[in-house]
């Protein structure tokens, strides 16, 4: 499949941090950036992450650069500290000898004194040491302006070399990284060393309630009727309890890829909730928004997850009114009004306590839609008539629709707990949607 | 540095998926897999993230043996889609054909059977075809058995090879890894590709309320004070608004790193908070179980986030009762308490009004302490005085004492309603070790 759609320009990504490296800290921007090069034509072959040692650093350059990249991408190791090394290795690998620019260091300065205000007491030669680095740039590198206080480069080729990637240089942290990717693709030296890069189709189909071993009977039965899926770059994946399927194609195979979806949305009719790449929580809040409903929560085991995934996004305090935490039993009672003989009679896990809560959640702040969840997260609390996964949902509507389900989630407790907010948005979805029965 | 503790072992991880490498699933695996080896005393050089392309995944494993690891771990690609193909790839890359292992093929069969009861409706006969593959084990490879459907393997180097790295090929889902890891370290296979491994000690100092540069200043410090940091690997990287300083040396330097970890406590007694590794997740729960003291929260634009890391911890139940989600005003009338007039009179952003939120999530569920926390996240709602980012926090406790705060936070609205969960534990803290003045 591959190499039928192998694009001209090919690009590796090396992410720097021991912190990374070893899990301290989750790398959000080497997936960032494989999807900007992607929506650039560019085909991203590799995401290294190194530590912060000098030499791990160059072998990654020089492996990128032996593979035939034509654009390497870094992140990280561009701060104060001794062990951010990046800029002064990557000039050194391109041939291409460090000089401190005067003028970037003075607009430096100018940002660190607005950052001294806020901390009075620091020792200002100190910073002035440790960030002067921060303004040495090798020989034929365009600089990227600083968003915060280390600048970025693109450093081309060693001047000698007839090809080799250009390499750009970007901080680590993700609010910095991304407006300066903004920028850096707008410089020529970004240009010169990405043109050529053709630019492909993707399309992305999510379904929600099958198992990824359904899609690859799919595309067996696609394959069975004639549709040529080598056509295509498909790439299936299982995430936060959904299946995404993605898609990546030349734009004359435009036909080939409609008939595989239409193959897709015809065997998972329920299953398909997004053949346009939108998100369920994208879809709920569209929902919400254009029927001018408000919806209120009440959650046990996820403890407020799901209100915080409501309100993700921008724009939401336009329908979600409110919700209530309740983790204890005294707590579903006052403030979701759950009567304690419910509680006694069913176990505080059970469809009748989430009903209850989904109505309390209603009645609290007067919300038109309300959802409960209930259940056992673990590792502890689990019985054999209810084992820890188990989950009751409730979401209910002032229209009086309805749908409650009982379920037994896998995983531990960070999966519970996430797949119980996906499983939630999908129902509260089919309320919105006038598919409460069933 | 990294030379004078470098491991007479070393590791590289390669993470396959374009599910991963192009950002639509977080990698959680390589950053344990790093952790996990580096526990053992395995040295972790890189890890690479690389489509499901069987060429990028062989130039992978190409580059890391041709780089001397002496083991390598995959992980992913062993599902039973048409782009899980990594068994086969790495089997093919050690020269050991791969056969049909059909007593594997029975026990996985078994498992399958157990699925379908929960998936009546699908196709056995095509699933027997989509997961036969998984069966397929290269000559001389050790099994590892399936956490889910599909069998891990440790593969050794070509029979031929004098040297080579063996690879563990392990599955994608985190919580099949993570249980086949354990058992992977404990085959024969996995300690003899591990053999000699030094154990290095780790240690993590933990400091909230100042910028990373002041830790460069204060390392600068320590050599001016003759301290030979050189003995030492330390790596500093800021997280969730903390710093962390995590050092890691052989045991003859404890000396050296106890001579750093007290000029850091010298220098930063009130911002370090942590010496032995612990979070202030884990304070603050340790502060609450030991004291016997209950937690509520009453929460605007954090929208539930802080109650869901609350009980993000097993055993949370025993401490927090509940929470109260404030998005509206209208709610935050009506579940907190808060007056009309007050919000009126100062805005619903407002340190008044956050204390009064910490008030109202006491009084909602008969709490021993309260937090509230009301501010801007964007990317709209922003003035002059009240620009985005403008977060207001208070924590109260029965006893009467307080601590409120008004911070403007930086970033986007992810960073925003992150970060001020983390200050909201660290004035949590303040306020149940009875810091609450000043």
């Amino acid at each position: 499949m591959s190499a039928r759609v192998a694009s001209a320009v090919r690009a590796g990504i090396v992410v720097t941090g021991t912190e990374v490296l070893t899990g301290r800290v989750v790398d959000r921007n080497g997936p960032w950036l494989a999807e900007r090069l992607r929506e650039l034509g560019v085909d991203v072959a590799h995401n290294i992450v190194v530590g912060d040692r000098p030499q791990d650093v160059r072998d990654a350059l020089g492996w990128l650069a032996s593979a035939g990249m034509d654009l390497i991408v870094t992140s990280g190791g561009l701060g104060p500290t001794e062990d951010d090394l990046t800029a002064a290795v990557v000039g050194e690998f391109q041939g291409r000898p460090s000089a401190l620019d005067e003028a970037l260091e003075g607009r430096i300065w100018k940002i660190l004194e607005g950052l001294m205000i806020r901390w009075p007491d620091l020792d200002e030669e100190a910073i002035r040491r440790s960030n002067r680095k921060q303004a040495m740039v090798p020989e034929g590198a365009t600089v990227l302006e600083p968003v915060g206080t280390a600048p970025g480069l693109i450093v081309p080729p060693p001047a000698s070399a007839s090809s080799g990637p250009s390499v750009v240089v970007l901080p680590g942290p993700p609010r910095e990284l991304q407006p300066m990717w903004r920028a850096a693709v707008e410089t020529e030296a970004f240009k010169a060393a990405t043109a050529g890069a053709t630019v492909y189709r993707q399309h992305m189909l999510r379904l929600f309630g099958i198992p990824e071993s359904e899609i690859a009977n799919t595309m067996l039965q696609a394959r069975e009727a004639g549709i040529d899926l080598d056509a295509l770059e498909i790439t299936t994946c299982l995430r936060r309890g959904e299946v995404e399927v993605v898609t990546r194609y030349e734009p004359p195979q435009q036909g080939i890829y409609d008939a595989f979806a239409g193959l897709v949305a015809d065997r998972h009719p329920r299953e398909l909730f997004s053949d346009d790449g939108t998100s369920v929580d994208e879809q709920v809040a569209e929902l919400l928004r254009s029927s001018g409903r408000s919806i209120a929560t009440a959650e046990s085991c996820t403890g407020g997850l799901l209100a915080g995934r409501l309100t993700d996004l921008a724009g939401s305090s336009a329908y979600v009114l409110g919700g209530l935490v309740v983790y204890s039993n005294a707590a579903k009672t006052a403030l979701a009004g759950v009567s304690p003989e419910l509680i006694e009679r069913t176990g505080a896990v059970s469809v009748e306590v989430a009903e209850a809560l989904a109505d309390g959640a209603i009645a609290a702040v007067g919300a038109d839609v309300g959802v409960g969840i209930t259940g056992i997260a673990g590792p502890g609390g689990g019985t054999e008539e209810k084992p820890v996964g188990t989950v009751c949902f409730s979401v209910a509507a002032t229209d009086g629709s309805r749908v409650t389900r009982r379920l037994v989630l896998p995983g531990g407790r960070f999966d519970v707990r996430d797949r119980s907010t996906t499983v939630a948005m999908h129902l509260i979805r089919r309320v919105l949607r006038g598919e409460a029965a069933g």
